[in-house]
Protein backbone atom coordinates (compact mmCIF):
# COMPACT_ATOMS: atom_id res chain seq x y z
CA UNK A 1 0.00 0.00 0.00
CA UNK A 2 0.93 3.48 0.57
CA UNK A 3 3.37 4.71 3.89
CA UNK A 4 1.16 8.16 5.24
CA UNK A 5 3.09 10.55 7.01
CA UNK A 6 1.63 14.00 8.57
CA UNK A 7 3.50 16.79 10.40
CA UNK A 8 6.65 14.84 9.64
CA UNK A 9 5.17 11.56 11.77
CA UNK A 10 4.07 8.47 9.85
CA UNK A 11 0.25 8.20 9.91
CA UNK A 12 -2.09 6.07 8.65
CA UNK A 13 -5.21 7.45 9.18
CA UNK A 14 -7.45 10.46 8.97
CA UNK A 15 -10.21 11.77 11.37
CA UNK A 16 -12.82 10.59 10.85
CA UNK A 17 -14.49 14.10 11.27
CA UNK A 18 -12.33 15.24 8.50
CA UNK A 19 -14.50 16.83 5.49
CA UNK A 20 -12.39 15.36 2.97
CA UNK A 21 -13.93 12.19 4.23
CA UNK A 22 -17.77 13.29 4.39
CA UNK A 23 -17.47 15.73 1.33
CA UNK A 24 -14.46 15.23 -0.97
CA UNK A 25 -13.65 18.93 0.59
CA UNK A 26 -9.67 19.14 -0.76
CA UNK A 27 -7.46 18.30 -3.38
CA UNK A 28 -4.73 16.12 -4.31
CA UNK A 29 -1.23 15.65 -5.79
CA UNK A 30 0.46 12.46 -7.40
CA UNK A 31 4.23 13.38 -7.71
CA UNK A 32 6.47 11.15 -9.64
CA UNK A 33 9.65 10.97 -7.05
CA UNK A 34 13.34 10.29 -8.88
CA UNK A 35 16.03 9.77 -7.52
CA UNK A 36 14.86 11.03 -4.09
CA UNK A 37 13.20 14.33 -5.23
CA UNK A 38 10.11 15.77 -6.62
CA UNK A 39 9.73 15.98 -10.48
CA UNK A 40 8.07 19.11 -11.93
CA UNK A 41 7.49 20.13 -8.34
CA UNK A 42 6.73 23.66 -9.30
CA UNK A 43 3.52 22.89 -11.38
CA UNK A 44 2.10 20.44 -8.73
CA UNK A 45 2.65 23.16 -6.12
CA UNK A 46 1.14 25.89 -8.16
CA UNK A 47 -1.77 23.45 -9.17
CA UNK A 48 -2.46 22.54 -5.41
CA UNK A 49 -2.68 26.78 -4.23
CA UNK A 50 -4.81 27.52 -7.15
CA UNK A 51 -6.55 24.99 -6.65
CA UNK A 52 -6.69 25.69 -2.87
CA UNK A 53 -7.69 29.11 -3.81
CA UNK A 54 -10.30 28.55 -5.85
CA UNK A 55 -12.10 26.32 -3.62
CA UNK A 56 -11.55 28.87 -0.65
CA UNK A 57 -9.36 26.79 1.29
CA UNK A 58 -6.19 27.91 2.98
CA UNK A 59 -2.80 27.51 1.06
CA UNK A 60 0.07 25.40 2.50
CA UNK A 61 2.89 27.08 1.71
CA UNK A 62 5.67 25.57 -0.70
CA UNK A 63 8.13 25.26 2.23
CA UNK A 64 5.42 23.42 4.52
CA UNK A 65 4.81 21.45 1.15
CA UNK A 66 8.17 20.49 0.72
CA UNK A 67 8.94 19.77 4.46
CA UNK A 68 6.13 17.36 4.56
CA UNK A 69 7.73 15.60 1.15
CA UNK A 70 11.49 15.66 2.28
CA UNK A 71 10.39 14.22 5.71
CA UNK A 72 8.40 11.55 3.74
CA UNK A 73 10.90 10.76 1.72
CA UNK A 74 13.36 10.24 4.51
CA UNK A 75 11.39 8.47 6.68
CA UNK A 76 10.06 5.79 4.06
CA UNK A 77 10.80 2.19 3.50
CA UNK A 78 10.34 2.45 -0.20
CA UNK A 79 12.86 2.85 -2.65
CA UNK A 80 13.12 6.96 -3.32
CA UNK A 81 14.92 6.44 -6.50
CA UNK A 82 11.88 6.16 -8.04
CA UNK A 83 8.47 6.22 -6.48
CA UNK A 84 5.04 8.59 -6.02
CA UNK A 85 4.63 10.80 -3.36
CA UNK A 86 0.64 11.62 -2.87
CA UNK A 87 -0.05 14.67 -1.67
CA UNK A 88 -3.70 15.14 0.10
CA UNK A 89 -5.21 18.55 1.24
CA UNK A 90 -8.24 18.71 2.94
CA UNK A 91 -10.49 20.79 4.64
CA UNK A 92 -9.76 19.50 7.45
CA UNK A 93 -11.77 18.13 10.32
CA UNK A 94 -15.05 20.02 11.36
CA UNK A 95 -18.95 19.54 12.72
CA UNK A 96 -21.53 18.35 10.94
CA UNK A 97 -22.53 19.92 7.80
CA UNK A 98 -21.54 21.94 4.12
CA UNK A 99 -20.55 25.40 5.74
CA UNK A 100 -16.98 25.19 6.94
CA UNK A 101 -15.95 26.44 10.16
CA UNK A 102 -12.48 25.66 11.39
CA UNK A 103 -10.46 28.24 9.22
CA UNK A 104 -7.24 27.45 8.25
CA UNK A 105 -7.24 23.86 10.09
CA UNK A 106 -6.44 21.82 6.50
CA UNK A 107 -5.11 18.40 6.59
CA UNK A 108 -1.67 17.78 4.61
CA UNK A 109 -0.97 13.80 4.28
CA UNK A 110 2.13 12.62 2.29
CA UNK A 111 1.94 9.46 1.20
CA UNK A 112 4.95 7.44 -0.60
CA UNK A 113 3.98 4.65 -2.75
CA UNK A 114 5.88 2.35 -5.12
CA UNK A 115 5.92 3.27 -8.70
CA UNK A 116 3.98 1.48 -11.24
CA UNK A 117 6.59 -0.58 -14.42
CA UNK A 118 5.40 -0.06 -17.87
CA UNK A 119 6.70 -2.97 -19.93
CA UNK A 120 8.85 -1.32 -22.70
CA UNK A 121 6.78 -2.12 -24.76
CA UNK A 122 4.02 -0.32 -24.30
CA UNK A 123 6.48 2.94 -24.53
CA UNK A 124 7.62 1.23 -27.87
CA UNK A 125 4.19 0.01 -29.77
CA UNK A 126 1.70 1.90 -28.13
CA UNK A 127 -1.27 0.85 -25.61
CA UNK A 128 -4.80 0.51 -26.30
CA UNK A 129 -7.40 2.85 -25.19
CA UNK A 130 -11.18 2.38 -24.31
CA UNK A 131 -14.01 5.14 -24.61
CA UNK A 132 -15.89 4.91 -21.77
CA UNK A 133 -19.18 5.33 -21.62
CA UNK A 134 -19.35 7.35 -18.27
CA UNK A 135 -19.30 11.11 -19.28
CA UNK A 136 -18.02 14.16 -16.94
CA UNK A 137 -20.26 16.48 -15.92
CA UNK A 138 -19.88 20.02 -17.03
CA UNK A 139 -18.45 21.89 -14.30
CA UNK A 140 -16.94 25.09 -14.83
CA UNK A 141 -16.31 26.14 -10.94
CA UNK A 142 -14.55 22.44 -10.53
CA UNK A 143 -12.67 22.29 -13.93
CA UNK A 144 -8.84 21.62 -13.83
CA UNK A 145 -8.48 21.04 -10.46
CA UNK A 146 -7.43 17.45 -9.13
CA UNK A 147 -10.29 17.38 -5.94
CA UNK A 148 -10.99 14.78 -4.21
CA UNK A 149 -14.19 14.33 -5.74
CA UNK A 150 -13.39 11.71 -8.00
CA UNK A 151 -16.46 9.32 -8.40
CA UNK A 152 -16.35 10.03 -11.98
CA UNK A 153 -13.18 8.80 -13.08
CA UNK A 154 -14.02 5.28 -10.64
CA UNK A 155 -16.81 4.61 -12.69
CA UNK A 156 -15.17 5.07 -16.29
CA UNK A 157 -12.10 3.00 -14.34
CA UNK A 158 -14.45 0.61 -13.40
CA UNK A 159 -16.03 0.19 -16.73
CA UNK A 160 -13.37 -2.51 -17.67
CA UNK A 161 -10.93 -4.88 -15.93
CA UNK A 162 -9.17 -6.27 -19.15
CA UNK A 163 -5.61 -6.11 -18.26
CA UNK A 164 -4.97 -5.22 -22.26
CA UNK A 165 -6.59 -2.00 -21.90
CA UNK A 166 -4.08 0.87 -20.39
CA UNK A 167 -6.89 4.15 -20.12
CA UNK A 168 -9.92 4.69 -21.00
CA UNK A 169 -11.02 8.17 -22.91
CA UNK A 170 -13.63 10.06 -20.86
CA UNK A 171 -15.96 12.51 -23.32
CA UNK A 172 -18.42 15.46 -21.52
CA UNK A 173 -21.85 15.13 -21.25
CA UNK A 174 -22.08 16.80 -24.43
CA UNK A 175 -19.41 14.51 -26.21
CA UNK A 176 -16.51 16.88 -26.24
CA UNK A 177 -13.22 14.58 -25.26
CA UNK A 178 -12.16 15.66 -22.56
CA UNK A 179 -9.15 13.32 -20.99
CA UNK A 180 -8.53 9.75 -19.92
CA UNK A 181 -9.22 9.06 -16.37
CA UNK A 182 -5.93 9.61 -15.16
CA UNK A 183 -4.16 11.12 -17.92
CA UNK A 184 -4.47 14.02 -20.80
CA UNK A 185 -4.82 13.37 -24.06
CA UNK A 186 -3.19 14.83 -27.69
CA UNK A 187 -4.03 14.45 -30.60
CA UNK A 188 -2.00 14.81 -34.26
CA UNK A 189 -2.69 15.50 -37.59
CA UNK A 190 -0.01 15.91 -39.84
CA UNK A 191 2.53 18.13 -38.15
CA UNK A 192 -0.62 19.75 -35.82
CA UNK A 193 -1.03 18.88 -32.50
CA UNK A 194 -4.27 19.64 -30.33
CA UNK A 195 -5.50 18.65 -26.84
CA UNK A 196 -8.49 19.64 -25.51
CA UNK A 197 -9.48 22.79 -23.60
CA UNK A 198 -10.30 21.96 -19.48
CA UNK A 199 -12.15 24.75 -18.80
CA UNK A 200 -15.68 22.75 -18.48
CA UNK A 201 -14.24 19.82 -16.88
CA UNK A 202 -11.09 17.23 -16.52
CA UNK A 203 -7.77 17.91 -14.81
CA UNK A 204 -5.02 19.84 -16.13
CA UNK A 205 -2.24 18.02 -16.02
CA UNK A 206 0.90 18.65 -14.89
CA UNK A 207 2.76 16.95 -17.72
CA UNK A 208 0.09 18.25 -20.06
CA UNK A 209 1.71 21.77 -18.76
CA UNK A 210 5.01 20.70 -19.37
CA UNK A 211 4.28 19.97 -22.99
CA UNK A 212 2.77 22.63 -23.96
CA UNK A 213 5.58 24.65 -22.25
CA UNK A 214 8.18 22.30 -24.14
CA UNK A 215 6.28 22.37 -27.38
CA UNK A 216 5.90 26.30 -27.64
CA UNK A 217 9.83 26.74 -26.63
CA UNK A 218 10.37 24.19 -30.00
CA UNK A 219 7.63 26.26 -31.84
CA UNK A 220 6.04 23.44 -32.33
CA UNK A 221 1.84 24.48 -32.35
CA UNK A 222 -0.11 23.00 -30.50
CA UNK A 223 -3.81 24.17 -30.01
CA UNK A 224 -5.35 23.86 -26.65
CA UNK A 225 -9.99 24.21 -27.61
CA UNK A 226 -12.54 21.94 -27.56
CA UNK A 227 -12.52 18.18 -29.41
CA UNK A 228 -15.51 16.45 -30.81
CA UNK A 229 -14.74 12.92 -31.13
CA UNK A 230 -14.57 12.58 -34.72
CA UNK A 231 -11.74 14.42 -34.33
CA UNK A 232 -10.15 11.48 -32.00
CA UNK A 233 -11.16 8.76 -34.90
CA UNK A 234 -9.51 10.89 -37.79
CA UNK A 235 -6.62 11.75 -35.62
CA UNK A 236 -2.90 10.50 -37.66
CA UNK A 237 -1.82 9.99 -34.01
CA UNK A 238 -2.96 9.75 -30.21
CA UNK A 239 -0.83 9.98 -27.01
CA UNK A 240 -1.60 10.52 -23.40
CA UNK A 241 0.45 11.99 -20.64
CA UNK A 242 0.89 12.33 -16.77
CA UNK A 243 3.00 12.98 -14.45
CA UNK A 244 4.28 9.25 -13.83
CA UNK A 245 4.27 8.03 -17.12
CA UNK A 246 5.61 11.18 -19.09
CA UNK A 247 3.85 10.30 -23.00
CA UNK A 248 2.84 7.00 -24.09
CA UNK A 249 1.81 6.96 -27.77
CA UNK A 250 -1.63 4.80 -28.74
CA UNK A 251 -2.18 2.32 -30.98
CA UNK A 252 -6.17 1.63 -30.82
CA UNK A 253 -9.28 2.70 -29.64
CA UNK A 254 -12.29 0.87 -30.03
CA UNK A 255 -11.94 0.21 -33.82
CA UNK A 256 -9.97 2.90 -34.86
CA UNK A 257 -6.19 2.41 -35.12
CA UNK A 258 -3.13 5.15 -35.27
CA UNK A 259 0.47 5.26 -35.70
CA UNK A 260 3.12 7.30 -33.11
CA UNK A 261 3.67 10.31 -35.40
CA UNK A 262 7.11 12.04 -36.65
CA UNK A 263 5.84 14.62 -33.85
CA UNK A 264 5.39 11.95 -31.31
CA UNK A 265 9.20 11.09 -31.40
CA UNK A 266 10.13 14.59 -31.83
CA UNK A 267 8.23 15.37 -28.42
CA UNK A 268 9.81 12.03 -26.74
CA UNK A 269 13.28 13.98 -27.58
CA UNK A 270 12.34 17.10 -26.30
CA UNK A 271 10.78 15.60 -23.28
CA UNK A 272 14.28 13.77 -22.15
CA UNK A 273 16.17 16.49 -22.70
CA UNK A 274 13.94 18.16 -20.01
CA UNK A 275 14.89 15.75 -18.29
CA UNK A 276 11.87 13.52 -17.89
CA UNK A 277 13.08 9.96 -18.99
CA UNK A 278 10.36 7.26 -19.02
CA UNK A 279 10.13 4.33 -21.39
CA UNK A 280 13.54 2.78 -23.22
CA UNK A 281 15.48 4.86 -24.26
CA UNK B 1 -18.48 16.71 17.28
CA UNK B 2 -19.46 13.23 16.15
CA UNK B 3 -18.54 10.63 17.89
CA UNK B 4 -18.04 7.38 15.51
CA UNK B 5 -18.13 3.82 15.87
CA UNK B 6 -16.97 0.94 13.59
CA UNK B 7 -17.88 -2.44 13.89
CA UNK B 8 -19.26 -2.31 17.20
CA UNK B 9 -16.85 -0.01 18.83
CA UNK B 10 -15.75 3.84 18.86
CA UNK B 11 -13.13 4.73 16.38
CA UNK B 12 -12.75 8.23 15.35
CA UNK B 13 -10.71 7.69 12.36
CA UNK B 14 -10.73 6.20 8.94
CA UNK B 15 -7.71 4.84 7.37
CA UNK B 16 -5.86 7.11 5.44
CA UNK B 17 -5.40 4.49 2.59
CA UNK B 18 -9.60 4.49 2.60
CA UNK B 19 -10.86 5.19 -0.88
CA UNK B 20 -13.75 7.58 0.72
CA UNK B 21 -11.03 9.72 1.72
CA UNK B 22 -9.37 9.78 -2.19
CA UNK B 23 -12.06 9.81 -4.46
CA UNK B 24 -15.26 9.97 -2.41
CA UNK B 25 -16.01 6.70 -3.25
CA UNK B 26 -18.85 6.14 -1.28
CA UNK B 27 -22.35 7.54 -0.01
CA UNK B 28 -24.06 8.47 3.22
CA UNK B 29 -27.31 9.09 5.36
CA UNK B 30 -28.13 11.17 7.99
CA UNK B 31 -30.80 9.78 9.85
CA UNK B 32 -33.02 11.64 12.54
CA UNK B 33 -33.03 9.37 15.70
CA UNK B 34 -35.99 10.09 18.02
CA UNK B 35 -36.76 8.26 20.99
CA UNK B 36 -33.74 5.97 20.48
CA UNK B 37 -35.30 5.11 17.08
CA UNK B 38 -34.44 5.70 13.74
CA UNK B 39 -36.93 7.88 11.57
CA UNK B 40 -38.14 6.88 8.20
CA UNK B 41 -35.10 3.92 8.40
CA UNK B 42 -36.57 2.17 5.83
CA UNK B 43 -36.48 4.73 3.47
CA UNK B 44 -32.73 5.53 4.20
CA UNK B 45 -31.83 2.13 4.00
CA UNK B 46 -33.15 1.36 0.38
CA UNK B 47 -31.66 4.87 -0.88
CA UNK B 48 -28.39 3.34 0.70
CA UNK B 49 -28.66 -0.07 -0.98
CA UNK B 50 -29.52 1.41 -4.44
CA UNK B 51 -26.60 4.16 -4.57
CA UNK B 52 -24.27 0.97 -3.88
CA UNK B 53 -25.26 -1.06 -6.42
CA UNK B 54 -25.61 1.92 -8.66
CA UNK B 55 -21.76 2.81 -7.61
CA UNK B 56 -21.32 -0.80 -8.01
CA UNK B 57 -20.01 -1.00 -4.09
CA UNK B 58 -21.02 -3.94 -2.06
CA UNK B 59 -24.43 -3.58 -0.36
CA UNK B 60 -24.39 -4.03 3.41
CA UNK B 61 -27.59 -5.69 4.69
CA UNK B 62 -29.76 -4.05 6.32
CA UNK B 63 -29.03 -6.32 9.26
CA UNK B 64 -25.60 -4.73 9.70
CA UNK B 65 -26.59 -1.14 9.13
CA UNK B 66 -29.17 -1.60 11.97
CA UNK B 67 -26.52 -3.33 14.32
CA UNK B 68 -24.08 -0.59 13.74
CA UNK B 69 -26.62 1.91 14.49
CA UNK B 70 -28.27 0.56 17.29
CA UNK B 71 -24.26 -0.43 19.23
CA UNK B 72 -23.45 3.24 18.48
CA UNK B 73 -27.14 4.97 20.16
CA UNK B 74 -25.65 2.14 22.54
CA UNK B 75 -22.36 3.61 23.45
CA UNK B 76 -23.09 7.54 22.31
CA UNK B 77 -23.21 9.61 25.44
CA UNK B 78 -25.31 11.61 23.41
CA UNK B 79 -29.06 11.90 24.46
CA UNK B 80 -30.18 9.33 21.70
CA UNK B 81 -34.29 10.75 22.44
CA UNK B 82 -33.32 13.64 19.88
CA UNK B 83 -30.07 13.29 17.85
CA UNK B 84 -28.85 12.29 13.99
CA UNK B 85 -26.83 9.46 12.91
CA UNK B 86 -24.77 9.45 10.49
CA UNK B 87 -23.85 6.69 8.50
CA UNK B 88 -21.09 6.50 5.61
CA UNK B 89 -20.41 3.85 3.79
CA UNK B 90 -16.92 3.68 1.50
CA UNK B 91 -15.98 1.43 -1.22
CA UNK B 92 -12.99 0.88 1.64
CA UNK B 93 -9.01 0.79 1.78
CA UNK B 94 -7.12 0.05 -1.51
CA UNK B 95 -3.72 0.66 -3.35
CA UNK B 96 -3.67 3.90 -5.40
CA UNK B 97 -5.54 4.37 -8.59
CA UNK B 98 -9.36 4.57 -9.51
CA UNK B 99 -9.68 1.18 -10.06
CA UNK B 100 -11.24 -0.41 -6.94
CA UNK B 101 -9.44 -3.98 -6.25
CA UNK B 102 -10.54 -5.39 -2.77
CA UNK B 103 -14.50 -6.72 -3.73
CA UNK B 104 -16.80 -6.11 -0.59
CA UNK B 105 -14.48 -4.76 1.92
CA UNK B 106 -16.47 -1.60 2.20
CA UNK B 107 -16.43 0.60 5.17
CA UNK B 108 -19.03 1.26 7.59
CA UNK B 109 -19.04 4.01 10.06
CA UNK B 110 -21.71 4.97 12.16
CA UNK B 111 -21.91 8.61 13.60
CA UNK B 112 -23.80 10.50 16.69
CA UNK B 113 -23.92 13.71 17.08
CA UNK B 114 -26.30 16.08 18.55
CA UNK B 115 -29.69 17.59 16.63
CA UNK B 116 -29.53 20.91 15.94
CA UNK B 117 -32.52 23.11 17.17
CA UNK B 118 -34.48 25.04 15.19
CA UNK B 119 -36.03 27.93 16.79
CA UNK B 120 -39.78 27.42 16.30
CA UNK B 121 -40.00 30.77 14.76
CA UNK B 122 -38.56 29.46 11.57
CA UNK B 123 -41.51 26.60 11.03
CA UNK B 124 -44.03 29.66 12.03
CA UNK B 125 -42.74 32.41 10.16
CA UNK B 126 -40.98 30.68 7.42
CA UNK B 127 -37.15 31.28 6.57
CA UNK B 128 -35.21 33.24 4.65
CA UNK B 129 -33.42 31.12 1.39
CA UNK B 130 -30.48 32.51 -0.93
CA UNK B 131 -30.03 31.74 -4.84
CA UNK B 132 -26.58 30.07 -4.76
CA UNK B 133 -24.29 30.61 -7.67
CA UNK B 134 -22.83 27.59 -7.67
CA UNK B 135 -24.67 25.77 -10.42
CA UNK B 136 -24.97 22.09 -9.95
CA UNK B 137 -23.76 19.83 -13.00
CA UNK B 138 -25.61 17.54 -15.19
CA UNK B 139 -24.57 14.56 -14.44
CA UNK B 140 -27.40 11.24 -14.66
CA UNK B 141 -25.11 8.75 -13.23
CA UNK B 142 -24.75 10.02 -9.90
CA UNK B 143 -28.14 12.37 -9.58
CA UNK B 144 -30.47 11.39 -7.00
CA UNK B 145 -27.74 9.65 -4.68
CA UNK B 146 -26.00 10.88 -1.36
CA UNK B 147 -22.64 10.68 -2.56
CA UNK B 148 -19.71 11.48 -0.84
CA UNK B 149 -18.89 13.91 -3.84
CA UNK B 150 -20.40 17.21 -2.41
CA UNK B 151 -18.19 19.88 -3.27
CA UNK B 152 -20.54 21.79 -5.44
CA UNK B 153 -22.76 21.60 -1.54
CA UNK B 154 -19.82 22.84 -0.10
CA UNK B 155 -19.30 25.47 -2.45
CA UNK B 156 -22.86 26.45 -2.09
CA UNK B 157 -23.05 26.50 1.44
CA UNK B 158 -19.99 28.70 1.75
CA UNK B 159 -21.05 31.25 -0.65
CA UNK B 160 -23.24 32.90 2.80
CA UNK B 161 -22.15 33.10 6.15
CA UNK B 162 -25.31 35.32 7.21
CA UNK B 163 -27.02 33.76 9.94
CA UNK B 164 -30.45 35.35 8.69
CA UNK B 165 -30.09 32.88 5.36
CA UNK B 166 -31.33 29.62 6.18
CA UNK B 167 -31.15 28.04 3.25
CA UNK B 168 -29.77 28.19 -0.54
CA UNK B 169 -31.55 27.31 -3.42
CA UNK B 170 -29.18 25.79 -6.46
CA UNK B 171 -30.26 25.33 -10.01
CA UNK B 172 -28.58 23.17 -12.30
CA UNK B 173 -25.69 24.47 -14.98
CA UNK B 174 -29.15 24.80 -17.50
CA UNK B 175 -30.75 26.99 -14.98
CA UNK B 176 -33.50 24.75 -13.29
CA UNK B 177 -34.47 24.60 -10.18
CA UNK B 178 -33.08 21.53 -8.51
CA UNK B 179 -32.81 21.27 -4.63
CA UNK B 180 -31.44 23.43 -1.58
CA UNK B 181 -27.38 22.62 -0.28
CA UNK B 182 -29.09 20.12 2.28
CA UNK B 183 -32.71 20.30 1.39
CA UNK B 184 -35.23 19.77 -0.80
CA UNK B 185 -37.45 22.08 -2.83
CA UNK B 186 -41.47 22.08 -2.70
CA UNK B 187 -43.30 24.82 -4.60
CA UNK B 188 -47.31 25.72 -4.14
CA UNK B 189 -49.42 27.52 -6.85
CA UNK B 190 -52.84 27.79 -6.34
CA UNK B 191 -53.59 24.03 -5.22
CA UNK B 192 -51.10 22.62 -6.83
CA UNK B 193 -47.83 21.53 -5.78
CA UNK B 194 -44.52 20.98 -7.46
CA UNK B 195 -41.05 19.53 -6.79
CA UNK B 196 -38.10 19.33 -9.01
CA UNK B 197 -37.36 16.32 -10.93
CA UNK B 198 -33.50 14.90 -10.02
CA UNK B 199 -33.10 12.80 -13.04
CA UNK B 200 -29.90 14.63 -13.89
CA UNK B 201 -28.20 16.07 -10.48
CA UNK B 202 -29.48 16.84 -6.96
CA UNK B 203 -30.16 14.12 -3.94
CA UNK B 204 -33.75 12.54 -3.72
CA UNK B 205 -34.55 13.36 0.03
CA UNK B 206 -35.85 10.69 2.19
CA UNK B 207 -38.27 13.23 3.53
CA UNK B 208 -39.05 14.19 -0.03
CA UNK B 209 -39.74 11.00 -0.26
CA UNK B 210 -41.98 10.40 2.69
CA UNK B 211 -44.09 13.41 1.70
CA UNK B 212 -44.69 12.43 -1.91
CA UNK B 213 -46.16 9.23 -0.58
CA UNK B 214 -48.41 11.15 2.27
CA UNK B 215 -49.43 13.84 -0.74
CA UNK B 216 -50.17 10.65 -2.90
CA UNK B 217 -51.91 9.00 0.00
CA UNK B 218 -53.72 12.04 0.63
CA UNK B 219 -54.74 12.18 -2.66
CA UNK B 220 -53.06 15.66 -3.16
CA UNK B 221 -51.57 16.11 -6.69
CA UNK B 222 -47.67 16.70 -6.51
CA UNK B 223 -46.22 17.22 -9.45
CA UNK B 224 -42.30 15.84 -9.90
CA UNK B 225 -41.19 17.41 -13.06
CA UNK B 226 -38.47 20.18 -14.31
CA UNK B 227 -38.73 23.39 -13.08
CA UNK B 228 -37.67 26.53 -14.19
CA UNK B 229 -36.65 29.13 -11.77
CA UNK B 230 -39.46 31.46 -13.13
CA UNK B 231 -41.33 29.14 -11.52
CA UNK B 232 -40.01 29.84 -8.22
CA UNK B 233 -40.68 33.49 -8.18
CA UNK B 234 -44.02 33.08 -9.38
CA UNK B 235 -44.88 30.51 -7.15
CA UNK B 236 -47.15 31.13 -4.03
CA UNK B 237 -45.46 28.93 -1.21
CA UNK B 238 -42.52 27.86 -1.55
CA UNK B 239 -40.71 24.78 0.98
CA UNK B 240 -38.19 23.09 1.72
CA UNK B 241 -37.75 19.80 3.30
CA UNK B 242 -35.00 17.15 4.71
CA UNK B 243 -34.75 14.23 6.86
CA UNK B 244 -34.14 16.65 10.43
CA UNK B 245 -35.76 19.35 10.00
CA UNK B 246 -39.30 17.82 8.64
CA UNK B 247 -40.73 21.03 6.46
CA UNK B 248 -39.86 24.68 6.61
CA UNK B 249 -41.83 27.31 4.99
CA UNK B 250 -39.96 29.95 3.10
CA UNK B 251 -40.71 33.34 3.15
CA UNK B 252 -37.79 35.09 0.81
CA UNK B 253 -35.55 34.24 -1.46
CA UNK B 254 -33.72 37.50 -2.94
CA UNK B 255 -36.29 40.08 -3.83
CA UNK B 256 -39.09 37.82 -4.01
CA UNK B 257 -41.28 36.65 -0.42
CA UNK B 258 -44.39 33.84 -0.16
CA UNK B 259 -46.68 33.36 2.01
CA UNK B 260 -47.50 29.85 3.63
CA UNK B 261 -49.95 28.40 2.30
CA UNK B 262 -53.21 26.33 2.92
CA UNK B 263 -51.63 23.59 1.48
CA UNK B 264 -48.21 23.85 3.24
CA UNK B 265 -50.35 23.57 6.78
CA UNK B 266 -52.49 20.46 5.29
CA UNK B 267 -49.13 18.97 4.83
CA UNK B 268 -48.10 19.58 8.48
CA UNK B 269 -50.67 18.07 9.36
CA UNK B 270 -50.16 14.85 7.36
CA UNK B 271 -46.52 14.80 8.36
CA UNK B 272 -46.72 15.45 12.39
CA UNK B 273 -50.31 12.61 12.09
CA UNK B 274 -47.40 10.19 10.02
CA UNK B 275 -45.26 10.76 13.47
CA UNK B 276 -42.83 13.29 12.00
CA UNK B 277 -43.08 15.55 14.71
CA UNK B 278 -40.69 18.35 14.36
CA UNK B 279 -41.31 22.24 14.86
CA UNK B 280 -44.14 23.73 17.24
CA UNK B 281 -47.38 22.01 17.83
Amino acid sequence: MTEWYRDGRACNTVSADDRGVHYGDGLFETVAIRDGAPRLWEYHVERLQTGAARLGLASPGETLLRSGLDTALAQTPTDTRRCVAKILLTAGPGPRGYRRTGEGSVTVLTGISDARRIPDARYRDGIDLRLCNTRLAIQPQLAGMKTLNRLEQVLARNEWSDGSVFEGITLDTDGRVICGTMSNVFLISGQQLLTPALTRCGVSGVMRRHLLTLLDNAGIDCQVRDVDVRELWAADGVFISNSQIGILPARRCERHTWQPQGVFHRLRTLLRNSGIDEGPA
